[in-house]
């Protein structure tokens, strides 16, 4: 941590804020410039960051240079972390897809999506039990039946299961039917369930808050990290922004820089970060040349008379075709990644 | 609700939204434009938001007309809500401070705190026990020991009490010493919580989600109101926006915004709006003479010393200083109330 | 500026980096943390705000401390800048209001409009000649026709003008007619015209951009300053977030902020910051309340026949209404001013 | 357009809306709903754009539904525009690269700069002779001197050029030395310059303004389109948001969705669009899956030692390595291209 302080500042304040630091067990070196005193903050700046040195007289500002997330960071664990659900693996340079209906909306349906999402090559199911929905008269969920549906579906095609958690008190439940737990945009900053989460063992698929940046992102992984052994599968799902052509602006910088940040794999929602079916496939082939380890996508076999999502949905038609597209870049990806070394130091 | 079809849109396709719309038990009024038609939905379309229109082929977009609240909006509940406390009134024209620090620390900072707050006119104490924090590593709050000194404090200076419920599991033990139970911005749209608190019949402090649109705001509090008898009193807190000079981007026209839109009283946090003290005075003042039926303000005994956000709180001096303005324009506000009508139509 | 180096950075990387900055003259220290090395520069850092640090082996970020402003920023004048236009004072501690429609439309509006703008109150008339539109096909302005109208509207309404350049072609034409020269928000950083009109000795009313951070408009404002005599006036009319209930979010921290930072007045536009007709009285009141110098507000002898913003503009009634509110909280200010120091140190 | 009755809306009222549009010479289909009454205007809205229907009494929204732009839109000219500079062509299904520096530093620099570009496979030499700058006191360009320096290099190694004009009067002057004449972001909104290099018939880049909506870009297009035949090409280079990991978002969704709503071609911009060389390559592999007709790159012989954007300019073995990719991931598009149909109609 660095500490500015103001140029007028006496020598009474400047040591006041030195003798705080001492206090508490760190060093600090004094930068006397031409114009301000800088103060640097030597040792495990973690224990600071309560502290607030901007109330104190004579600090003009404050800046904090370690990260405050660390199980989360690349630099603490330099490999790549790879998600393996007996044998489908996320993040091992693989591309792999997550597809399935926003809703379950009852066995027929999520069987008929189950078998579209096997068709072209998915290896997860994805659905909804518990919806998070702006307006209580939306539609909420089928919430136990639609885990049963889901999980069955998934067992007749081979498929593993990743489903939204919402609630604490759930967890169990979802955990007993579901192979990812994932948590939603809105609970990005739930730190109870992150925490509570992170106890089950369990791949948490950790969605990007609406307007998450990445370093809460980062410390929202960390509050599972750090609560017991669950790896964490970060989804790009778009931020808000001010444009709303799209339903939300789709960050796909998201993928190298997470990437660059931290060992986890990374997946990305085309489905969410445009909103619009037709904007769906060319983000998932952006997706998979921005170097995702793989995509969570909205299909359905009748978009049309979907209870939720329609209009974000592929059809069968278009989720084949767009999964055939999939296939050429990732090879083309592959190919790429044999030259010798992908992200060389200029 | 209003269906736009595209400008080459086939008969057979606008017959096929017609139809569906008939299904639910709609009326349809078809308007032949130059180049599109238009498609009006009558009745209650709250039936259909679920309905993914925007996937029918021949369809353009769809557009929503009539809000999804319904007792929030003071269209179905014209006169103002008075939140009442024993007699301490929110809501009832009256400007009203809840002022207290970040987080309860221990007994004596609560209780001097608390001392400061009835000194300069405050009527409720606010003060956080459960704290939500970026990161795990920083202070997580003193839980229910926090809540005893916080209501030891608050009876001993004859104060009423606000304090944040993060879960679901803690409502009782948080409405067991807190007048009001406040949602944070994070939990916004936690709609399990908002479910839980609306069953209590505690007034709901219901802060405004980081990027939580006017919209989503209103459905948040709807879901507070459906599930049972508590009152909502909304806090701007300010929004995330692309300006880093302040902690966030204080909205003070989410004020007259919210009172022209539901009857719930709505009061400002120019702490969290600002994010730095120097710039609290000036936008409480502002708060004031927006018309908010309060605030609630961060103070501190020692900011230089408080376990959290030390940099947005007021010490004493400078807090009763505020006091003495907010004082005077609230005077200034009640004459400009006596001019015949505040809001009248030109 | 501050430069860090990456926790695993080389000497030689070091040794790169410190050779640099004192070939430019500058002298740096040198902190030996116990996870990075972090680099002081010592003086005038302005000379090195174009190197690429960034760039250089083993650097993770530096960082800016000193700004890039000086004219304008109050640590280099401390005293407040008052624009004087014979005898109507800018930023001397009263509250002036700027009043006139969106565009001249034609002699006898502007006539009528002067009249109302003069018996509420103002001071100064606003009207616009030439018009920024979204669409080419949106009426431009009337041009020269409409500055001959403007002026001798004001002139025989006893009133100063201020209205938009667009075009550095322009200049010598618009400040012919107009007191002030006013730069639109999508103008504040086209340099060539700030550069341009800071060279006519004319007040200049700066618009923050649409997107314009503080920092960005400091910068701008002293685009104008370095070109010649031309003092400012800082015109805050909202900035675009996601939130589109209203067309802007009025960001009235910036009126406190922009104080602190700079010894320029700030005005601010509740009709911008709002775009919604009854929204402007209750943001004007918080303006004065958070200590502007003054506004710039439309009106229009019949907003439902505006050529432009109607839906914005105040009509007689609403005008004079707001003008007695905002003189009722005017006097309350400066009770509040005469209470020993505004803005006590805590 | 769509004007929305309030519920309680008077005959009167309404007569009195459906009578103004009457009188512009436009059609009125009235829907009587349950709630509130609708009226659906039918012929070229684009009449009454300027008209503040808001303002009226009894009036709640209204809402437009046509575009107000047309030669621009793909409505108006279905077939895709292709851009061609003697041979060298931007919008015919190929992936073409601008390459160069931020800013042209003298005539070594640029001459070895033009080498590494063709060398890459660029078409296309890039750099800045009339650089706009946040600070007075940064480099402001080599003007003149520069568009030599640019033409020469561009010359020797048989590439076209593309710069950026800041100021009308320097139209004739650019237009001299570039085949393209680059509009900036902070100038996406400066109408008097787009009408102004609209009519050089020069093809015209067009970047995205820092808060530009697709909207609001489509609509500058217009104005360059309508004062002359100069074609569009739009450049994506990233939006403003609150993430700060990244100078901008880089808004790849942008692509797809500007390739639907008009015939221009539309290129991307990395190096601005995330503002980190290391986020470049992958940034430029996203686009090249998008759909993007190609690219503008910031590259450098020696970015440690730029003039400006050292940080996101890439060196020699990173550019390199980055056509290699791009050549790869071109040749896998090729191949999804000729799978029947791109975007099929679900």
């Amino acid at each position: 941590m660095i500490i500015i302080m103001e140029s007028g500042a006496t020598k009474k304040q400047v040591s006041k804020v030195i003798n705080r630091v001492k206090d508490i067990g760190l060093d600090v070196q004094v930068n006397q410039g031409k114009e301000q005193i800088v103060l640097g903050l030597l040792g495990d700046t973690r224990k600071v960051q309560d502290i607030a040195f901007h109330s104190y007289e004579g600090v003009e500002t404050t800046i904090r240079i370690t990260n405050t997330y660390k199980l989360t960071s690349r630099q603490f664990h330099p490999q790549d972390t790879v998600v393996d659900l007996d044998g489908v693996k996320i993040g091992d340079g693989n591309f792999v897809t997550m597809a399935g209906p926003c809703s379950v909306e009852g066995l027929e349906q999520i069987r008929k999506t189950a078998q579209m999402a096997k068709a072209g090559g998915a290896k997860i199911l994805r659905g909804g039990a518990f919806k998070p929905r702006t307006s209580p008269y939306a539609f909420q969920g089928l919430e136990e039946e639609g885990l049963k549906y889901l999980r069955q579906a998934a067992d007749e095609f081979g498929l593993k299961v990743i489903t939204e958690v919402m609630d604490e008190n759930h967890i169990d439940l979802v955990a007993q039917y579901s192979d990812i737990l994932q948590i939603g945009a809105r609970n990005m900053q739930n730190f109870k369930l992150l925490t509570a989460v992170g106890k089950t063992a369990k791949p948490i698929g950790l969605k990007r808050g609406i307007s998450g940046t990445i370093d809460e992102w980062l410390n929202a992984a960390e509050y599972v990290a750090v609560s017991g052994k669950s790896p964490v599968i970060f989804i790009e799902r778009g931020i808000r922004t001010f444009e709303n052509a799209t339903r939300n602006t789709f960050d796909l910088s998201a993928v190298p820089l997470i990437k660059k940040l931290s060992h986890f794999p990374i997946i990305v929602d085309p489905s969410h970060g445009t909103g619009v079916w037709d904007l769906v496939p060319p983000m998932a082939r952006a997706g998979v040349a921005a170097g995702a380890d793989g995509m969570i996508v909205e299909i359905h076999p009748d978009p049309e008379n979907a209870w939720s999502d329609g209009q974000q949905s592929l059809n069968d038609k278009t989720y084949q075709k767009m999964m055939q597209e999939i296939q050429i870049l990732s090879s083309a990806m592959k190919e790429i990644s044999s030259l010798q070394e992908l992200t060389v130091r200029r």
